[in-house]
């Protein structure tokens, strides 16, 4: 069994409100570990709006999704709180003294006495392409994302989309690659003029294949690839293959968080407005991902959710410690967490 | 009887809840008016503590609180919100149509759909020295404000306290009284030192007289003061004066609003935590003067409180418009409310 980080409270997803969370547990000396699948934190704010203005956060006439993620990022760095990117919370178990045992998709384990979900509308997750029979070489030999390079060294790639990352990765790929070719269903692309030019650049040199057209099948042995159909303007080729990479956007899925006996509704967590607890004592859910009479999907809604979390997570990780609530602007002690007074 | 300013809602209180209800409030078209005790806005904050820094409002790792108000007044300036300071809401009636008549310990009177009570912890509101039978004089020969200085002219002032207000209005009143007295317990002022040092030249020039000690019996007719009898260090002395304002600090008081017939517990208003609608429908308590289980007294929480109360007060000024939740960063009609484009 992998040897388990241990924390006071696991934090599923690194956006605003996740962030925001390590500050009021941190108010009560509460250590924070937060997983999210992106490689920054921020979520939404940092992946999908980092700089389009924000108009309905307190106190800030106007501010941009990165210019928020920079400030809460500057306000909880008094508590230390630890991150691990690019990975999804796959799975959860209670452990005998009645915390959690937390493990991702790339095998980490962690244990926490409280875990907050604060996943947003869900993980990122990738758009599956409309190819019938893709499931069975999923994992295998179709990749929706890049890992590692060195995984696509002498491999005959296929590469299907119009946008930034199937530009991106045709540019990077094209050295390791043994052969490669970039599909998309018509010429023109969404990505930076500058990927495209330097990609038209690699088909000019005859370095790489382009083709106009969407992939109608696959074919190959034990989930692996060795051919894919490909339907042009004129005529349909079969193009030989040993890996294909679909990049045909993001999805948001709620994920894993589906299978952990948590009652759920359309895809939402109802809580309490109390503490904001799920139907599973100790497992918290903040921030868009929640429901309860009234909910309304704002960051700001977030934040209060987190400030009354804590005072419950408190209870759970010290029961036998009073909390006596105070605040930042009179209190030393909570100063003297903050940094701000010696 | 008065004629009313009419609104859409009348908003108690011009803390920094009140002020944030007023940008929920906007960007669902309703019109705001607030009525605050004080002269300015921003409430405790701007009050009590202006230039202590606050620790824990979000994306905001340090903010005094005047620079909290003065960031909110930027960012409800687009809705126009309207003012009324120096008056206690002292009088609150049903209309036939369901909205509100509020009137002000001034007479003033307006008309609303929907009231929000946003008033901390209550009013600001004089301490009362300990003199017996003070009561049967206030409003006629004791006040504890000064509201027009014109009304002290030629009369025999007593002054009695230590701090800025006993010796701001010393040193404000001396040229139009006929005679002023300041009496403090002991000889040390908790002033600034300037209007301390201007007061003692005063002093040693014979424009006013001091007096240690403290005021303990009060005697005059039908509220009209006479004298007042002084217990010194040494001695008892009788000072004659027709007029005694004693500055002895303020308090919390809830003030009027208990008289208004909402539910109340323990002189906080509790409300649901859907609407944050009190016992009467169509009276809303957002900050600190509210209570539901896990309340907690913070700033930011009262924002929450202002984004689902304003819902459930658009339902109330428009019965009949669907309210379609909408995104400041997304919505080009929520932007053109606050006047981001054209």
């Amino acid at each position: 069994m992998t040897q388990a980080t241990k924390t006071d409270v696991l934090i599923v997803g690194a956006g605003p409100v996740g962030l925001f969370a390590v500050f009021e547990l941190g108010l009560l000396d509460l250590k924070c570990h937060l997983i999210d699948i992106l490689d920054r934190p921020g979520g939404q704010c940092a992946e999908l709006y980092p700089e389009k203005p924000i108009y309905d956060i307190p106190a800030w006439p106007v501010i941009s999704g990165q210019g928020l993620v920079d400030r809460l990022m500057e306000q909880i760095s008094p508590f230390d709180p630890q991150f691990t990117f690019n990975r999804i919370v796959a799975g959860l178990e209670r452990l005998p003294d009645g915390g959690f045992r937390v493990t991702t998709d790339e095998g980490e384990a962690f244990e926490a006495k409280v875990v907050v979900i604060a996943a947003g509308g869900g993980s990122f997750q990738p758009k599956r392409p409309p190819i019938p029979g893709i499931e069975a070489y999923e994992g295998k030999s179709v990749f929706y994302a890049v890992r590692r390079m060195e995984e696509f060294r002498g491999e005959n790639l296929l590469i299907v989309g119009g946008g930034d990352s199937a530009l991106d990765w045709t540019l990077n790929l094209q050295p390791v690659a043994r052969r490669l070719t970039l599909v998309h269903r018509r010429p023109e692309f969404r990505a930076a003029p500058d990927s495209v030019n330097k990609m038209l650049a690699l088909k000019e040199a005859g370095k790489i294949d382009f083709q106009v057209g969407q992939v109608r099948a696959l074919s190959g042995e034990n989930g692996m690839l060795k051919s894919a159909m490909v339907k042009g303007p004129d005529d349909e080729v079969e193009i030989a293959c040993t890996r294909l990479l679909p990049f045909f956007g993001l999805t948001m899925k709620l994920g894993p968080v589906a299978e952990w006996g948590i009652n759920l509704n359309e895809n939402l967590i109802p809580v309490d407005t109390e503490k904001f607890e799920t139907s599973e004592p100790g497992i918290f859910a903040i921030g868009d991902i929640n429901h309860y009479p009234g909910k309304l999907k704002l960051i700001l809604s977030g934040f209060h959710e987190a400030a009354l979390m804590a005072q419950a997570a408190k209870r759970i990780v010290h029961p036998n410690e009073k909390v006596v609530f105070q605040y930042t602007t009179s209190s030393t002690s909570l100063q003297k967490k903050l940094g701000v007074v010696g």
